[in-house]
């Protein structure tokens, strides 16, 4: 099949009718910025045998990138508005995969209310590759930043850390005996991230500073750390993790790898210390756990910290991109 | 050596320190469009062994990564902005393959006045891939489009069509016997396309419709004539052809074969019959030729005529994608 009726059938219906693709006709789309709004731009890539392994199901490709492009847009604090694909595609790649790829997109958009604005579909003569350029909404001079934590603030994250790497092992080990609901959960927690994108729009009058987890919380607070010329202490039991990362903790898996693993696309984000009761209700509301698991204070880099207070030495921080 | 790194020495300053890239420490970049201007946003992959060769100057693959998205922004009559990249490294690059390509980004960006925005780079298992998504603004309202073209416009074509398929053969083909300064203009057009940003711009307010030739002469032109519902005559005699061309067509390269190979990048756009005096005074300003090859009719479609009006078969439009 050729390009142009892969666009037509399966690409063209992704844009939801929106007049800013241009149907997919114009190898360019046109946007209309509302004058009280700043446009939030992302670009993340995902590739196979490095960020998925060959041979999953479409719709999990599909997932991971868009939920990893929405999980910034969350961090900033912004409303998703729209994408852009660029699909590489592997020789392998045949009709009946698009047509899973494209569906795995629909659910992750749909979900996120936004669009498929263009792109750019080729060949590629080895693995799969696909890139997303994610656009978001946020009023005038309110997005969140990774610079802004103060000396005095708590340092929060959602959800719980550690299982996307569970996940991760669970795939690489699969003799890894485990509870069936746990694994399921682990694995799910892997492959189709949920980024938190209501929590992230609702803590913008809040926080202080922002970002997601994608390569790990040690390494991700120290970017965090040294946007902000800060240092971040985190209580390392303070830190939430599931109950199926808690039985894996019993096979062997080190608590050091749960919190430097990445791919949580968690937020982690800071906030003057009074803002507790309303952060609660935060959560609350959107049904999204939060937990404090430090402080902010003077000096750089991360201290991981015991419930003594004394420092817990580490050594690997986070993913080595490259 | 570690992304944070290259991020630091190779990739920050491109961002010229402009603000909206917030030292590409936040993982997004954060755009303020004015008020009566419009966002146009355009997205092209190129892959080695499928877009450009491989072990070819790390110079020539920036120079047409980047010239490619701003030969789309310039189609569409739209001044360039910023762009972010994707970079998907293959496991061969090492630091002065990133230097090079670097270099190569800084001078075409400087002389399109435009910024690196973000992105992401990641590693690859297999090829170097390179995505880059190019933003441009354009007054309001006023974005040339493939849709327009009225019954009775001339159709009109910048600078020389068949250059970089000659190039691309001098590639495949090196014992083709042709003149040196021949053989390295063609060489440089298909390595180092020029997109014709200015002349873009300067036509916007006379064409009904604009694109850029990538796929080739006669499929692109057949994209004006599906999205405006009309018929587009081209006169073969009419291509303006290169010196360098006219000779490779004495080697074995057939004239077909050089109006449907693509990687143009020349901008194809049609206008009113009577705005040629106009569009030959701009063209004579901005110093990039154009040629008038045709006329718009009723109908549907490509027609490739004689000089006697007679249709010319062809079979072959351009360039598969997939």
């Amino acid at each position: 099949m050729h390009e142009f009726e892969w666009i037509a059938r399966y690409f063209a219906p992704l844009t939801r009718g929106r007049a800013e693709a241009l149907g997919l006709q114009d190898d360019a789309a046109l946007l209309s910025i509302p004058h009280d709004q700043q446009l939030v731009v992302t670009t993340d890539t995902i590739n196979e045998s490095i960020h998925f392994f060959a041979g999953i199901p479409p719709q999990y490709i599909a997932h991971k990138a868009l939920a990893t492009n929405l999980s910034d847009i969350a961090a900033k604090g912004a409303t998703p508005y729209a994408y852009s694909l660029a699909l590489s595609l592997a020789p392998s790649v045949n009709e009946a995969w698009i047509a899973d790829f494209c569906a795995g997109l629909a659910a992750q958009q749909d979900a996120a209310y936004i669009f498929l604005l263009g792109g750019d579909t080729t060949r590629s003569s080895g693995p799969l590759s696909v890139t997303i350029t994610a656009f978001g909404l946020v009023p005038d001079g309110i997005m969140l930043k990774r610079s802004g934590a103060q000396i005095g603030d708590a340092i929060w994250v959602t959800g719980s850390i550690g299982d996307a790497y569970g996940g991760l092992q669970l795939c690489l080990h699969p003799d890894i005996p485990i509870a069936d609901e746990h694994r399921s959960y682990l694995m799910q927690r892997y492959h189709l991230p949920t980024p938190r994108i209501e929590l992230g729009q609702a803590i913008r009058a809040l926080a202080t500073s922002c970002l997601d987890i994608s390569d790990g919380l040690l390494q991700d607070a120290g970017h965090i750390a040294s946007a902000s010329h800060v240092a971040l202490s985190i209580e390392s039991e303070a830190i939430p993790l599931s109950d199926a990362a808690l039985e894996l903790m019993q096979q062997d898996i080190l608590f050091m790898d749960l919190i430097t693993g990445g791919d949580d696309y968690e937020l982690l984000f800071t906030a003057p210390a009074d803002a507790s009761a309303q952060l609660m209700a935060i959560a609350n509301q959107t049904g999204i756990p939060i937990t404090r698991i430090g402080s902010v204070q003077p000096g750089s880099g991360v201290t991981l910290v015991d419930k003594a207070g004394m420092p817990i030495p580490f050594t690997k921080g986070g993913w080595q991109h490259i």
